[in-house]
């Protein structure tokens, strides 16, 4: 990657792990390739720390934008001035921007980036019966991307009711008809069954679904990118199900980072 | 330099303004040389926002030091849980790195990269009358090491009588008899002149002494990096004076940086 000086200007990626990550791997080398003098580093921040770390950063003037990832995705949305329609519907961002006026504006990429790598990986969802586990910012914007991209049905599932209430009665009212919710998803006759926890970053976390509840012929997507084959995805395809793995989802989030900052 | 990874640890420079700083420069090709997972981003802060930003830093866990230039040095050390005895004396900091328990130590190395700078150039200051212009952060720490390294006596000048009074006071307890200050500083008889204020990093500047009242076998050393050659070094070589740059000042703390930060 090129060289950091004194005019380099700084992008931030906060998450809690951070180790993980991979946006700085895929990022640094596509903005030294195109010759811009900005760098994205990782920062880690526990969740009782986010607002102190941000209003920090938010104050550093060559600082012109943070990556967010899990788990800060829905807190940080209160931390921009405005935030955009997706950001707003699915309580998520995974992307601040600071305006020429010193203001912040929110947005995610993450459902567009997701929708984009299925796609792209030969499993379009228009139509689908979809599963999502896991109504926090990954899941709530997956929801919001899946809902656009039309599918026929979107069954929500989390362990924490008052969150999956909330984001039910939000995607209700602009998609109403096609939004079911439930602590427990119905996989029996689901075509797509998407893991949006953080189940799998850890070794030894138990499976976000019951793979073997699933039809023969469903997909299983992770959106966790490392490791890149997640106990569910190797469980999914010990099975004979098709694995989607959590990397496309980034891949494809890069190009919009990129629009977004104006980079 | 190397790559950056979710694990890679951080550095953040401070100061205000950022992009003539050398630091990142100097500092990222040895991490990578050595193999060292690390990376020193330069952090732009303006005087009112030094205490929001720099806790801020604090809190993020993978950010485990900072280095400080113009105009924090001062500043800083109150946002430290203690400091070097040489800091505290000059009350000035350029480097703050975090504890194991995640308290954080203060230290300045400004005044021995000089002094090192000073005598790896062939002025060595033992016995010399030598003026500091600038009794900031930096010309703290420099008058500092200067007394530590022999001079016969220390001209400190500062346009503000009050934070010269402070710089005097603590000096004359340490070193008795050595210290003598004013607005203006005494050139007449003098061996070294140093520049220890932020003249000459902004075209135009007043230069910050009149080399023209010094002796013609007096050396004239300047601690700004950007330009290399700055309108008082390059008065001070038209009059056919000695002419010591700032960047032996920086080379010379590398190694004393590392060796703070354990990297």
């Amino acid at each position: 990657m090129a060289e950091i000086g004194g005019a380099t200007r700084v992008y931030a990626l906060l998450g809690d792990p951070i180790a993980q990550v991979r946006a700085p791997g895929l990022l640094n080398p596509v903005l030294a390739r195109r010759g811009v003098d900005a760098v994205l580093v990782p920062v880690h921040v526990a969740p009782a720390d986010l607002t102190q770390v941000v209003r920090g950063l938010q104050r550093a003037a060559n600082l012109d934008g943070m990556l967010v990832t899990v788990p800060h995705k829905a807190a940080v949305l209160a931390l921009a001035d405005r935030a955009s329609d997706r950001a707003r519907l699915a309580g998520s961002a995974n992307a601040l921007r600071r305006e020429p006026d010193g203001t912040w504006t929110a947005d995610t990429f993450d459902g567009d980036g997701f929708v984009r790598g299925l796609a792209g990986a030969g499993h379009p969802p228009r139509g689908r019966r979809v599963c999502v586990v896991g109504a926090g910012g990954a899941g709530s914007a997956i929801a919001v991307a899946l809902l656009d991209a039309g599918v026929a049905e979107l069954r929500l599932a989390d362990t924490d009711p008052g969150r999956l209430e909330t984001l039910r009665r939000r995607l209700r009212v602009a998609y109403p008809g096609r939004v079911v919710a439930a602590a427990r998803p119905r996989l029996g006759d689901a075509d797509l069954a998407v893991n949006a926890t953080p189940l799998g970053l850890r070794a030894g976390d138990p499976l976000p679904f019951a793979v073997a509840d699933l039809p023969g012929d469903a997909v299983v997507a992770d959106i966790i990118m490392t490791p890149a084959e997640t106990a569910l995805l190797a469980e999914a395809r010990r099975r004979g199900l098709r694995a989607h793995p959590g990397e496309p989802m980034l891949a494809h989030q890069i190009e919009s980072y990129l629009e977004f900052f104006g980079l």
